[in-house]
C-alpha cells in the first residue's frame, strides 16, 4: 500500500477548520497545524474583551474539535518557511512533509507603519489580545475611582476607538452599555455614565463596508448609547495620555488613557514567505493572490485561502475579511483535494454572499442580507441567532445562550477581570 | 454631624469579603483594598487550573458583589505600610485613613527557602496561576505528541505533584481523569492514559490533616484514577528536566517537564510588615499572633483575620487555612466593630467547625464531619452541593452547576485552552 496522501493545513481559524472537517474520512493523513491550541470564534472575541463571556466560550480546543477524525492530527507548531520545491513545512521547531499545503494563517490588525501605538492602542486578534483589552477598560475604571486631578479624571474616563468597521462599532457600543448599565451602581467617586466613548473613523461614515442607510442606522443606535462617532478624522499619533486626529485640515488632540485599535489589515508574514519560497504574488495589503481554484500560481498544490488571500476573480475585488469566505474556501479546498485523489476537476471557486451583521449593542444591529436592510431589533435577533448556530461547540452555545439571557435581564458582566501582567500601583 | 467611623479592610479574600458585608448598612464607612479586581472562590481554583472551569466561573468582581452597599467602597491597591500611629494605610500609591484596620491578606505557597524551584514548579493561589499551571499541562501533551525520543517523551508524560493535601490531592485526582478521560481520543501519536501522575508528600499519609480512615480511602480513590502516591519522600531538588525525593535515606530523581507545587505555607507579607510597624507578634510561619478577639495586643482597632493570623486560643494551635475559620472571624470582627461602636462588648471568637471536604474526582471524595466520616459518592455529593452552595455569585451557580453536569456526562473539559506568554518554540 502507498503512502497516504498528506495535506498539511497552517490555521485552525475558519477556513483551516472547515478545511480539515471536510477531509473527514477522506483516503488522506490530514494535519492541522497552529500556534494556539484553540480555533477562536472571532466574531464574538469582543464579547471577552467587554467582559461579557469568558475565553472558554468562544474557543475550543482544536484538539477537541477533531478528536473524533481518525484521519486526522492536530499539532501545536508556528510555521516559519515554505520549501515548496521539497514539499516541506519548515516549523520553528521541526518540519513536515506535504503532498498538498493549505495556507489559511489569516491576518492582524496593523498600524499604518506606526508599530509605536501598539502599546499604546492594543488591537483584538486572539484570546490574549481579550483579556488585556479587558484589563486595560477595566484598570481605566479603576484609576478614575482612585483620580482627584479633574483633568486626568477626564483623561481615564475617556475611551477612544480607532476604525468604525464592526469591530470598532461592536466595542463602541459595548463600551457604551458597559457605562450606563453595567458600572452604574459600581462606584463611590466617580459616576460612569459620564465615561466619553469616541469612535474615530477615517472614511465619511459608521460600517463603510455597508450600505449608507445601515451606517446611518449604526451611528443613530451609537448615539444613543452615548458614542461620539468622528468620521473623516484620521488617527495622526497615539501616546500614552492622548490620541491626535486630523479633521479636515486641522489637528485636534483627545486626551485619553484608552485607546482600542480596531483599523487596518495585515496579512499573516506567511504571505510574504509564501512570495519568497514559492513565488506567490501578493497585492498591496501583503495577501496572496490566487488562481480561481484557491492555488497559487506554479503550485497546484499550495492553496491559499481566508484573509491571507486574495480572491478578485468573481467581483473584481478581494472578499471581505470575515468569516463566510474563508469557511466556503475551507469547504472548496477540500472538496478539491477530494476530486483531485479521485482523478476529476471541479469548476472555478464561487462565493455566495449571504450577508452580513454587525451589533451595537442589546436589540441594536443591522442586518445586510442582500435582499433585504434591517436595523435595531430584528437584525440583532438575527445576529443572536446565527452566532447561536455558527459556535462551534455544542456546550458554548449553552453557555453563551445562558449568559447571554443572564445579561439581557440583569445588564451584568460577569467576567469582568482584571488579569495578566502585574498592575499595580495604578499610574496615577 | 461627625465624621463616620473608618473601616478599612485589605484583602477581599473569604475574612475580607465577608467582614465587609457583615458591616452592610451600619453607621460607618468602610473601604475594601485588594491587589485583583475580584474575589476568588479558592477552593474550585484547582479545576481552572484543569480546563474544567473559566476563571469567571470561581470568581466575581469585588465591585459587583459589593455594589449595593452604599457605606462600602472598593479600591484596587496594594498596602505597603501600616503606619499605626497615625492609623493610616499606605499603598503602592495612595494612602488611606481607618480609624479600625481589619487585615485579612491571607497566604500563598512557599518553596523552604529555595525559591529558585518556583520557575519550574508553579503555585496555585490567583487566577493567573490557575490558567498559567493549566498552559503548563497541556503544553506537556502538546510536546510529547510531538515528541519522538522515548526518555523524552516520558519526560513528558510524567506529572509530579508536591504535598498531598487537598490541593494536591484535587490536583492529581483530575491529571487521571485528563489522562484516562478528557483526552483519550485527543492524539495521534501517543496514548494519554500512559500519562504517569506522581502525588509526593512529605509525611507518611496523603491527606494529614484528615483522619487517617480517610487518608486510606483517599489513597484508594488516587490509586483507581492512575495516580501514585509517594509518602514519607521530601522534594530536594527541583530542575527543568526532573525532580529529586529523598525516601528514607536514599535520593530518588523522577524525570519530569511538569511539576505542580501544592506544598509550604507562608504568611502574606503583611505579617512582617504589622510586626514591625505595630509591635505584632508571629510565628515562625509568620503569621500574626491574635488576641481572643482577633485584634493585636497593643492595637485593639487593628485586627488579623484568615490564613494570615495563627488563632491558638481554642485548641492550642492554629485553625486550619481553609476558608470556614476566615469567614466566621470576618462576621466576628465585623460584628465586634458594630459592637463597640454601640458601647458594647462581645465575647472571644470562638470557631464552629463544621467539618472538611476534599474531592479526588468524579464521586470520589472524603467528608470528615466531625460526628460523621464519609468517602466516595456520599462524600462527593456533599463536595458538590457545598461548592455550589458558597459560590458567591448566583450566576455562577448556574453556570458551574451547568459545566460540570456537562464534564459529568462528557468527560470533555472545554476550558483547556493555553494562553499568555509565547510557548512556541515547544522546547522538545
Amino acid at each position: 500500500m502507498p503512502d497516504p496522501h498528506k495535506v498539511v493545513i497552517i490555521g485552525g481559524g475558519f477556513g483551516g477548520l472547515t478545511a480539515a472537517q471536510t477531509l473527514k474520512n477522506a483516503p488522506l493523513q490530514v494535519t492541522l497545524v497552529d500556534r494556539h491550541n484553540y480555533h477562536l470564534f472571532q466574531p464574538l472575541l469582543y464579547q471577552v474583551a467587554t467582559g461579557s463571556l469568558s475565553p472558554a466560550n468562544v474557543a475550543g480546543p482544536l484538539r477537541q474539535v477533531l478528536r473524533k477524525q481518525k484521519n486526522t492530527q492536530v499539532l501545536l507548531g508556528e510555521a516559519t518557511h515554505i520549501d515548496a520545491a521539497n514539499r516541506r513545512v519548515i516549523l520553528s521547531d521541526g518540519a513536515l512533509d506535504y503532498d498538498t499545503l493549505i495556507v489559511a494563517t489569516g491576518a492582524k490588525h496593523q498600524y499604518f507603519g506606526h508599530d509605536e501605538w501598539e502599546q499604546f492602542a492594543p488591537g483584538l486578534k486572539n484570546l490574549d489580545d481579550a483579556t488585556a483589552m479587558r484589563g486595560r477598560i477595566l484598570l481605566a475604571f479603576e484609576a478614575a475611582e482612585r483620580e482627584r486631578d479633574a483633568k486626568k479624571l477626564r483623561a481615564w474616563m475617556t475611551f477612544v476607538i480607532v476604525g468604525a468597521g464592526p469591530t470598532g462599532a461592536e466595542l463602541a457600543g459595548a463600551l457604551g452599555e458597559i457605562a450606563h448599565d453595567t458600572l452604574r451602581h459600581d462606584f463611590r467617586a466617580i459616576d460612569p455614565s459620564q465615561t466619553r466613548i469616541i469612535l474615530v473613523e477615517g472614511t465619511d461614515r459608521a460600517l463603510p463596508s455597508y450600505p449608507p442607510v445601515l451606517s446611518e442606522a449604526a451611528r443613530r443606535m451609537l448615539v444613543r448609547l452615548g458614542v461620539t462617532v468622528r468620521t473623516g478624522a484620521m488617527v495622526t499619533d497615539v501616546r500614552a495620555d492622548g490620541v491626535t486626529i486630523r479633521v479636515g485640515d486641522h489637528d485636534e488632540i483627545i486626551p485619553t488613557r484608552t485607546v482600542l485599535w480596531a483599523a487596518g489589515v495585515l496579512a499573516s508574514p506567511l504571505g510574504v514567505i509564501l512570495s519568497q519560497e514559492a513565488g506567490a504574488k501578493l497585492d498591496r495589503a501583503c495577501r496572496v493572490i490566487v488562481e480561481p481554484d484557491m492555488s497559487i500560481a506554479g503550485h497546484a498544490e499550495i492553496f491559499v485561502i481566508g484573509d491571507l488571500s486574495n480572491f478578485s476573480h468573481q467581483t473584481g475585488q478581494p472578499l471581505p475579511g470575515v468569516a463566510q469566505p474563508a469557511i466556503q474556501q475551507g469547504h472548496y479546498v477540500a472538496k478539491l483535494v477530494r476530486a483531485r485523489l479521485r482523478g476529476q476537476k471541479l469548476p472555478p471557486f464561487h462565493y455566495f454572499d449571504k450577508g452580513n451583521l454587525a451589533t451595537i449593542g442589546r436589540g441594536a444591529a443591522v442586518a445586510d442580507l442582500n435582499w433585504l436592510r434591517l436595523s435595531g431589533w430584528p437584525a440583532w435577533l438575527i445576529w443572536v441567532f446565527v452566532h447561536l448556530l455558527y459556535i462551534v461547540q455544542f456546550q458554548n452555545r449553552l453557555l453563551v445562550m445562558l449568559q447571554w439571557g443572564w445579561l439581557y435581564l440583569t445588564f451584568d458582566r460577569s467576567a469582568r477581570l482584571i488579569t495578566g501582567k502585574k498592575h499595580l500601583p495604578l499610574d496615577l
